[in-house]
């Protein structure tokens, strides 16, 4: 039989058609030394009460973003069916070996999730979470969020966003779902590379799919998990699944064009930054300088950014590398 | 000989009796696998200029803490002679094996340097550099600053702080240039358990020692590394040591009394806080809230504070552990 | 040229066409940092004498099982050509890298052998070997005797099996063989997922294809080594290939007929055992408790078997992670 | 002050002069890359009532032997205080560290708890624990229950045993006790080498001290975790703590009285034993052959056991390294 | 779109059809646990003059190989525009992860440069990288010369070398530059193994391609660095891209034209050589022994040489294992 | 008992009094978690006839240094007692899991071993072997000759040597065997950082010390262990303890006198030296140069040496690291 027809590795315990709260598992079996006949076993929840549109909700694509998780754990386990009116399926540990590992991918394969899409019923263990969400749990959903957050080594301003889609009936449910959600900032992202994205295999399919970058730095504040516990039923509701009254929240709608939003290093060392995170800057600004830290006594690298613009996302940790991206510079746009 | 008679192996390519600027190093013989007759390269400024007071400044001796890094390595490139009164001497990666690896204790050894104290010249690489500024540096100092922040693992509201001593003159010099620093929030501190500690260490030799929690998470913002670079200049001043004016800053005083301050974890899990640093909390509050990963569905354990107060630290890392400290409440006092 | 042209990078040391002992190796290239020029050695000894059929007889196929290697080096060592009609070829360590380093799968590539299958002249090394295997020595065979024990996280009561066949004269003569076996238990075996087998790619090319589990734990005692060895010699004597009388043995025959003969855990601990190998259990029984480890006084979570039957495979290890297979009841029928 | 006289850096979260059960931790502050303010936390539970002896029982001490965390989790959960007169206090994984990697030693320092005591307050983790005990716990006890089994690399026939000591009153009591747990064989063992036990920091503070070895290879069978939980109840309930009567079990009297007992191997391979556990072997025989396993075709190296007598523990795993012990014989004597 | 059409994650800062010389990057974004948003950076020199043919000068394919990279990287800084006619690409350090790691393959995937052609733009970073010399450097290029020497683990009697090729056009320029090149020792080599090769992949485009061995271990000496500078210069200068004089060298030519100038090892243990690179030696004479270290007194294995010849490579590091090459004996031939 | 009292754990299997020629071990019981009652193996040679001297023979108290044990497992295995006069105690050897592991240290505890004198009988298994020869082989011992060469990561022209002593005719003897021992260079050696070496330990016993350095980079050629076992045989002829003529051999004595003889690096990058091994350099002469190797383009830091005479000694790998050694130079001197 041809690959696409090979039935994935991965079996579910909860049944998705059933009405009610069913908390279970997708167990996948994972042959490996310390357990021959062990299984990854990634945690999920059904909610289902009648007809209606499915929600399909993912924390931990990058297993060291928590905004998301702690939504998710929290939605499962609060979630009552008679407050539904559809299915919500929620998966708070999607690529589950790296969010136990607190790594951003798979400690197993290094797989990084978010670059694994359509996966392989055959291939890493990463892979095969991946083809099943592509061939089982895709199919099933009519609305998809995903959360992301800057992980450790990344800090965002908190915005929710969605895809410019050349269908612009997708794009526009997309983005009233963005408005919907109600983070700080909302951003209309260009996807420049889309290679192997959950994201893409999820539009391709015509699935509405809405994204989140919340924070970073591999920690989730009070503010921020705040933001994603109250964007989820905002975005719940305004999709007609959850009952409720959607809360109010004013959003700064940000763009990012093109490179020139980039700022990287070329060299290692220590980094100093000149401005922080909602800043506005100005094009040719020196955002940030690089200490040498073999010796005392050198002068810095300026890094300058190429853009004006709202500083948007930063290299989080003390110490950058060559080829690290340290600084995002935004547009503030009418929404 | 006995063993307080053996020489330190660490051997100085500056001189610290000679006036004007010199940028340098130690070097710690240390045979390896990979370099036989390998060496720790410690940088080291000293500039001096005349008679005077001695102030010798340190960072990184954790090493994923970087505000006293990033304002000694500017300090010691951007120093002149003609600038000071007597003898600065900059280490702004004084545990430079974990500064290097971005890690809290040494990837040679795992030494906790400030838990190292007064060392050995035939112990381990941390315990030699340890003896080396036990036996040499320590001795030649008035005044000791000592950066520290959080790491990777803790954050904390920015304060410089002192300890209570029994030498109340000493105690009062240190607090005197712990309010010039001028930091957000000072701290008066009553260490508990002082064995090993840098801090011990010098003021048991009577010298004035002044240290600071600067914020945390293993960076350092635009606004932390700033406080860090004016607190340093300010202390100097304040000591007679640098030339200039003292830049005014208002401090807010903490006090953390006893035990009932710190919340501890005995649950692994993923953490989701209710507050944010620089929150009022109140005796009795959940401050944060532990969920089980294993499985959606179930109830997290909640966390409460034992006093009220300024939440002032608190745990970094999206996943907590059994025994992690997970917050820490001070008391707002007169200064 | 295409893949399926190109050649095995293996090369064998020994002549498969002579007659005689011959002992040597599989020897395959494998550049690496620690031997540019450098090659994996897979013993290999070949015995023949004149006409006759061919058998392929495996140890190791999973590195951390030791009946088969013990079993198949003692007979390259004792055989002689003259007591033989045809060909033997023993491979005591099918996936060597694995055995010397006492782990199931390859420490080289982490390659599951039994699941990679029929391997890529250009993969792997464990994919190189499974090439070697699919492309060479599969054909040159009659029979193949592949050998299994439960390694470091299984234990199993000790049987020889087969797979039920669609070509029922290839299923009868493999029955036959298992039954000449002669070990406690035989097991007539329906392959749910045979994908990248080593048994499948032999079935599918119409070989007799007998394999075992003979006891588990990452050892062998002195009476699972017995059945390996006595069990090899009756096989080949039935099989016709080497000279000498049967000797008798008794077996019970066993079904393992759907999932509900496998019981999972869901959840980390310490795993306490109620009945042991051998026992009859009922369903619904308590077979095993899970103690949760992160404090005292906590109730064990209970595992309850879906059938009656005989307990006939276990977790090994006193711990136990979330989606390992506990237990395994199998169902005593006539043979 | 001197070391003697600094405290433990471990507290209690119980109070072990309490009436009732309590379950709680000793914690241990370990500040380390992943946690700057971390804990070792050891579960604890101490069941009081009124006057009378105290037993002190500890699972664990290596941390891949599992009868007596198995014995221990379970005695704390279900154990009343009406059913006590006196104290007993309950360790599961006295080396936690060590229990929670499945791994003999501890994987913090690779401390082995049991050559650790006397301990030191600033020393390893291991070390600190070790003085815990030494200066803290034991001193309360009046009888001490240490389970130990084989680990991952020893299997042992299952015995309960006390040393010969020079005070033959409390060698008496402690044979008593033996006698009461009611192991299949029980052992008065000569220690050659005692520096840096548990049992030599007990039996020198005049404690009666009370071990066991209890199967072995990094697992518990139903029969073997049964002999340690009835085991445990019959030693405190002959020891006058526990309410109850003692369930009569014959036991087997051993004795390993010099170094003719132990056979080590000096060669690398794979064994095959040629005895069982329990098997009855005369001087001289060969209890094992080591095959080489670069080639086939070599003779394996042969073990012979230099004195007659029971076959009572072996080298578990498949593989061998030069200078492992591989069978231990001992002499069958009347208790 | 299919894959060949996927454009190389690759971008380059330099412009490589600007006349001049610049210095930049290849950049490879390389999404990893450290850096969310990291790059592999490999540094790049293009030094153009007017029309004129390229050569690609590539130095690292092989992480532990330093001629080349000592060569390049000082040409790269030295090398003036007004020098050239036509182009000069210079990649010091082709595998720069294995370079910056001292590996020969790469610690990102373990990819073998060498064997990873023609890559893949969605693969590996190894395999990345191959893709973008593949489709992107190669093309551009005339001649190409890639620098190898032995590692950590072969030595080498210094040559230069090109292939046997069918087009004997492209076979006599390649010769005429090796000859040109001036190393000692020059090498006429007919692959038996080509896939996956860069020298395959250039020569399959038509391009000249030229090749080293200029020693081994890890190092260069100031001979064999000198060799690789002045061998870079004439063969420049023999394309007509450099301008300059020929340093005039002689050469003595070698052929290794079977399986039989290599002898592999079979045994582990410590190795003796009896010759000398550069040595003549006679088919059958013993070139080294191989001690088993486990114990003494046993005596060493021999290894003979199976033909007569120049002893031109051996087995660098003082532990020999199953499988690596000892020895490679070349027949010396006219040029 | 006092520490110096306690016996070490380590026993023989040879009896060090017996006449002719014994192959045993030391076995050092080491419990570890691959193997509860493991050992470390050290094999061991003693070839005794009658009265008369003893020579204590070591290699490998560096693991990666490979000309001793070729001399020695060569003597050890071809040595008859009747061509000796007194004894020989050979130990190929000494740092055996060093040696096993091809490292400069052990890899169970990175111990040094020559900077582990007196060693501890409860230390580290490093520790436990040097109090071994400390108070067991040592005290047995008239002359002593312990093999050194560069190892992996220095490189040394071939040179035996002995120390500058208080006792004149101690050191006239030990330089007596040096010339004897023949090797191409002679050293008087004044050590200026004694501490902790096997040589200390032995002259301070008043025993007659020789060692050498021949040669380096983790490798043996066939010259270099050619000098080791003609060297050895040379000295035990001159000390009267085998029988046989001196192989006459000129040497040419060195002299290292202060700390200008070493030039060490300040900066990481890739080494090119301008000299090699055995060539007469200036003072002030650039030895070599380091290349920053982040980007193209940058100068080199050139390394000059600080007196002249003949370059005998250099850092080995191709990368440097800031502290690492990089050459030593040293003065030829009449003998």
């Amino acid at each position: 039989m041809t690959q696409s027809q090979r039935p994935s590795p991965i079996s579910a315990t909860v049944d998705f058609d059933a009405d009610g709260v069913q908390h279970g598992f997708l167990r996948l079996p994972y042959s490996r030394d310390d357990a021959a006949w062990g299984s990854v076993m990634i945690p999920v929840t059904v909610v289902k009460n009648g007809k209606g549109p499915t929600a399909l909700l993912t924390g931990a694509n990058h297993g060291d973003e928590y905004e998301g998780p702690i939504a998710l754990f929290d939605l499962a386990r609060s979630l009552r069916a008679d407050q539904v009116s559809g299915r919500i399926i929620i998966l708070p540990a999607m690529n589950q070996p790296a969010f136990a590992a607190g790594t951003r991918t798979s400690p197993i394969d290094r797989g990084n999730m978010n670059r694994s899409f359509p996966g392989r019923p055959d291939g890493t263990v990463t892979e095969k979470i991946a083809d099943y969400f592509q061939r089982v749990l895709l199919p099933m959903a009519d609305v998809v969020l995903d959360y992301h957050s800057g992980g450790k080594t990344l800090d965002f301003l908190p915005f929710c966003a969605a895809h410019i889609l050349p269908d612009k009936t997708q794009e526009a449910e997309a983005f009233r779902l963005v408005r919907a959600f109600g983070a700080p900032y909302s951003v209309k992202m260009l996807e420049i590379d889309a290679v192997g994205m959950y994201d893409t295999a999820a539009e391709e399919m015509g699935k509405v799919f809405v994204t989140t970058e919340l924070g970073g730095g591999g920690t989730a504040s009070a503010r921020t998990a705040g933001i994603a516990l109250q964007g989820c039923r905002n975005l719940l509701i305004a999709a007609g699944i959850l009952k409720g009254e959607l809360a109010a929240a004013g959003t700064q709608w940000l763009d990012m064009p093109d490179g020139d939003c980039f700022t990287f290093a070329e060299d290692a060392g220590l980094i100093r930054f000149l401005a922080d995170l909602g800043d506005r800057v100005a094009k040719g600004q020196v955002i940030a300088m690089i200490y040498p830290t073999g010796r005392t006594g050198l002068d810095p690298i300026e890094l300058r950014v190429r853009r004006s613009g709202l500083f948007t996302a930063r290299h989080f940790p003390g110490l950058v590398k060559p080829g690290d991206c340290v600084a995002v510079i935004a547009e503030e746009i009418a929404g």
